[in-house]
């Protein structure tokens, strides 16, 4: 068995962006923690020149299932910590980074597994996303399920996922939910009801109904708030001002 | 729907090494071409400070199998293609690198599900893995089964692992392997089995009775020949020369 002794932590590998995501997350908050936890939730993904030409995708439209690698490009860039506080342990315990698929991590790098819906144009059509808009891809790989995918792994920290919470509408809401979705393309009623039933807010939070919570998919902000702790009632869906 | 004129391909992401795999595999041939093919190849995982304090693990004994992030640092750097011939297509026929896993790709990152089996002194003893002896390692993930594992995606690029062809032992090999096991504490007579039964050599070269064929695992040179083209006969299992 080799050892190398010398530490190739002197060293540093530099990698440049292959493409870039356009996607429904606007913001941080109220991004599923787990992509196909929001099959609604959609994004392009456009590729930079060279790769933008056909070739570099032949044979993608015989796969289901992507891993993209990405760049966590909106990290805190503060210090990084050994252990961090994941939100799905209540926000309040903490555990070793390298336990956790926490963004803030000694290499800012996140991997996903997203579902290809199309290719039009040279763009990649997604859906079951988790990554913020603008968020740059390093690489794409299919997924090979006889490799990735392992019913029989174990994870204690996160068995199954977060139940979700309900929600309803105001009249109101729902009519401008359905009536942006048009514009967008998007099931923005599905985007909404899924992102928002795994509860945004930090888990030790206790919400008192007056207090109303807010996020932005798309171009448009999204309020709620929570008319008991187990339920939240969107409020209204209005276009996020320009300047916003 | 925001879009990003600037394009941020003229950026680039750098990056440090967290840690670096000690594997049996000396070589890139006979690696299996996907993790799990092999249980029996097995690797150290060494965390440069500050990982290597037990902080940064806390909680990891909970989870069964972990991604690594890693570079293909021995990939040639030559220059890049759009498409690839993959191994798996035998070799001769093309498609998008993003449509493949190939090493050779824009970004050399690879990553991979390997079995956690234990951790000993801050280093991780992994099981089923693929990696080259002395490949850095970026990052270290959790496998989620319930976001990771998608029984219902479809690759018909790579629908199910490559069948395997029969290995057979010379009566001197088998002992030799036996022999050394012991001092390696690897099983090295599964290792070589699984590892040839993949059948290492390109898919599009029909091997003469009388060609001989060689890798190395670990610090030993393992040599075969195909006595039929669907069977291997493992020659011998010798120390590698020091100069090798």
């Amino acid at each position: 068995m080799r050892f190398h002794r010398c530490r190739v932590s002197e060293v540093s590998y530099s990698f440049e962006p292959i493409g870039v995501v356009h996607s429904c997350f606007s913001e941080k908050f109220a991004i599923p923690r787990q992509p196909q936890l929001a099959p609604a939730a959609t994004a392009t993904l456009e590729l930079f020149a060279p790769y933008n030409q056909a070739q570099a995708l032949e044979g993608l439209e015989q796969v289901s299932h992507l891993w993209l690698l990405f760049v966590f490009h909106a990290a805190d860039s503060g210090p990084k910590h050994l252990r961090v506080r994941p939100p799905r342990l209540g926000g309040n315990r903490r555990i070793g980074v390298f336990a956790s698929r926490a963004t803030h991590r000694p290499n800012p790098l996140g991997q996903s597994v997203v579902k290809l819906e199309g290719i039009v144009d040279g763009k990649l059509l997604l859906s079951g996303i988790d990554l913020l808009d603008g968020t740059p891809i390093l690489d794409i790989k299919p997924y090979v399920p006889y490799a990735d995918s392992l019913p029989e792994a174990r994870n204690a920290l996160a068995p199954a996922p977060p139940p979700p919470i309900k929600v309803e509408w105001s009249e109101a809401a729902l009519q401008q939910a359905r009536q942006h979705a048009e514009r967008l393309h998007s099931d923005l009623v599905a985007l909404i009801e899924q992102c928002l039933a795994q509860d945004p807010k930090p888990a030790y939070q206790q919400p008192e109904p007056s207090r109303e919570y807010g996020v932005r998919f798309w171009d448009l902000n999204v309020r709620w708030h929570y008319p008991s702790p187990s339920c939240i009632r969107v409020l209204d869906v209005q276009p996020a001002h320009a300047d916003s």
